[in-house]
């Protein structure tokens, strides 16, 4: 695997866009993302029961595993919009639709922002013309600019592998990511759009699409909170003229598994912690990205609580913020986490010292540890030590300015 | 009810005593609290796995239903300090025990402070030998004063109500509390101790605090952390000569509710709820209180989820500290909260302006919100119009102060 540059119109036969059409002041808002060629899709969703229409659209759309063009806005989140919300994001797919000559089924939808009030419909039907006449295979970079919001930093990333098919076939996978609270329903909630040229099964494209969320943007808070926005799409279409990928090589009786489907999984895992951990970086008045990992738990759903409640953690955010070396903070939400490991066989590591053994202080030089936590990227390592399930969680950490900045709006 | 002065010795029979003793530079760290007669007792602690040893020890003694005193420190959490710390705060108990002249099981024993540190033992001792020198009949402020740490406030109350003995028989309740983070492990945590003079049985009295603490203390957040010392006691030694209260009149046949029970329910109640108010008000940093009241859900734990989610979620207490009307936070921290709730039915009120009417903008005035969001005191009230199950939650805002006191410390 490495890295390539091109962003999602790096996969073959991808174009993109994103355009200024006047729901924010000045940036762009509005982004266009087409495949040339049919294409299986595959999305994931916030599971906040409060859910925008576009996201109830477009997961509606993808049972049929199929969709060529995904049409995004940022500055609107189109949510709590009641029945004209629908009817505004079903025309914004139509408008693509006519504009890329397919049909409006083929087109899915996103958007993110204020909660409660209308879209422009008019400005955006203008601007959805002028993206699609200005989608171009160099257009990543303009699709994910019109995708931001509070986001300092525009989120992409390509890849390329070579996966078997006539000979070695070069497979590339594109994605761009929005995302700075992972809930703040003025300006945020996490967008993620991904292209590739693979050849793959609609089923191997939701099961990889399904590990690679579960490991990155599953695993990740700023807040703490849910968006109502959440939207994480995967089109494949295929060009890339590899053997076709599946899940299992024969299902369901020889249940071999397929090694491309293997490197398909670990490629897309790559692009999705990266953006994922861009989010974080970039999380709203964040000043360091920590990576708190569990090891040695008796069950996965052991290792994820412990790693989500240490990650989320206000007191640990704080902690962080001020290099205060405070691990009696991480025990206790350790402890908070609703599971049944034995806190005596715990052991804590927080940027190679060992803070807690056996469940107790271990008497960790202090002064050392906050010379350390200067740093903008913190590790903590967690190891229970009754079982093998391991995982890992980033947050940032919580200062005022992230205070700050959601006093002010609205 | 009325409210009355004295505290936790307001009630006929008990003293109390607060002094400085070392562990804190400055500010009294040791309180002592005494029942001259035998008192039937009941506590409720925190459920974190990680409990401090004073917590573990306690709830053990609790068992069998009798205790005489409570020893309780500040300063240090006496928490993951493995054998020595539960050596530590047995010899406390038995300091004190011998001390009044009582069996050590009839000391109970609570701290609040710094987690992974051990007590200063011999400092301790001496402290609990002048607390017991200084035991007054007036001594619940002193007492008050000895638990708080980061609180900027001292916080006690007592109430008298009438329950029927030979005559009408004057039953008072008083408590002290502290608490300023739900957890702050540095200097937090919530510690309250009630003693009462009313006469009731032992399975009365835990069914009543239950209820109590049901109604306040679990339905209180500051960061939404659980402590690792959260303890909560109430002493009652039947000095009141009122007829015993009992949870029925007669059991298991004939099961009428003593209606002084209800009484007796109703006033702890008041007492628990004042105190779990007092301690959101002085939570860390906060300049403003907020209560969440989710009235109409088909099920009482659909009720109680919507009302913690909304009460702790950060954007909605950082919304609140900014005075911003962005009522999309709270319905998004709804749709969060893992429910099955109706959305199209869900109506809210905030300060009495309705913002959500349906699930969708209700098309409220934002400005003279903003303005109504600028007191001190704020009321959302969530109507969920799907059942007959309601839940109150206090929560506080989000300042830039709450992040710099937790960034400080250590």
């Amino acid at each position: 695997m490495k890295e390539i540059e091109g962003g999602i119109t790096a996969p073959c036969g991808f174009k993109a866009s994103g355009v200024h059409c006047g729901i924010k002041r000045n940036s762009p808002d509005l982004a266009l993302i087409f495949s040339k060629f049919e294409a299986i899709a595959a999305g994931m969703f916030t599971i906040n029961k409060v859910k925008a229409a576009p996201v109830v659209i477009s997961q509606k759309k993808l049972r049929r595993g199929k969709a060529r063009a995904i049409v995004a806005n940022s500055g609107n989140a189109n949510a709590c919009t009641g029945k004209k919300g629908f009817e505004n994001a079903n025309r914004m797919c139509k408008v693509a639709a006519r504009e890329l000559g397919i049909d409006p089924q083929e087109v899915l939808v996103a958007s993110t922002g204020v909660i409660g009030e209308q879209l422009p419909i008019e400005k955006i039907e203008e601007g959805i013309k002028a993206a699609a006449k200005n989608l171009s295979s160099q257009g990543s970079l303009n699709a994910a600019q019109a995708i931001i919001t509070t986001d300092k930093k525009i989120k992409q990333i390509a890849v390329e592998t070579e996966i078997p098919g006539q000979g070695k076939k070069k497979v590339k996978i594109g994605a761009i990511a929005k995302g700075s609270g992972m809930i703040a329903p003025n300006l945020a909630t996490m967008l993620c759009f991904i292209t590739t040229d693979a050849c793959i099964t609609l089923d191997a494209l939701k099961e990889a699409l399904r590990i690679a969320v579960d490991k990155s943007f599953n695993q990740i808070s700023v807040d703490g909170d849910m968006s109502t926005n959440d939207t994480v799409i995967a089109l494949a279409n295929g060009k890339a003229g590899n053997k076709t990928i599946k899940t299992w090589k024969r299902k369901p009786t020889l249940r071999i598994k397929d090694e491309n489907f293997d490197i398909f999984c670990k490629n897309l895992e790559y692009v999705c912690a990266y953006l994922a951990k861009e989010i974080v970086r970039d999380g709203e008045g964040a000043t360091k990205i920590f990576e708190v990992k569990v090891e040695g738990a008796p069950f996965p759903k052991d290792a994820r609580r412990i790693a989500r409640k240490i990650a989320t953690s206000n007191l640990v955010k704080t902690a962080l913020a001020g290099a205060s070396p405070n691990w009696g903070r991480i025990m206790a939400a350790l402890g908070s986490a609703h599971t049944k490991v034995k806190l005596e066989k715990v052991d804590i590591i927080i940027e190679d010292i060992q803070v807690v053994k056996n469940g107790e202080a271990a008497g960790a030089p202090l002064s050392e540890l906050r010379k350390r936590l200067l740093k903008n990227e913190i590790s903590i390592v967690v190891k229970l030590n009754q079982g093998n399930c391991n995982s890992t969680f980033w947050g940032c950490d919580l200062t005022e300015k992230y205070v700050k900045i959601n006093k002010r709006y609205l």
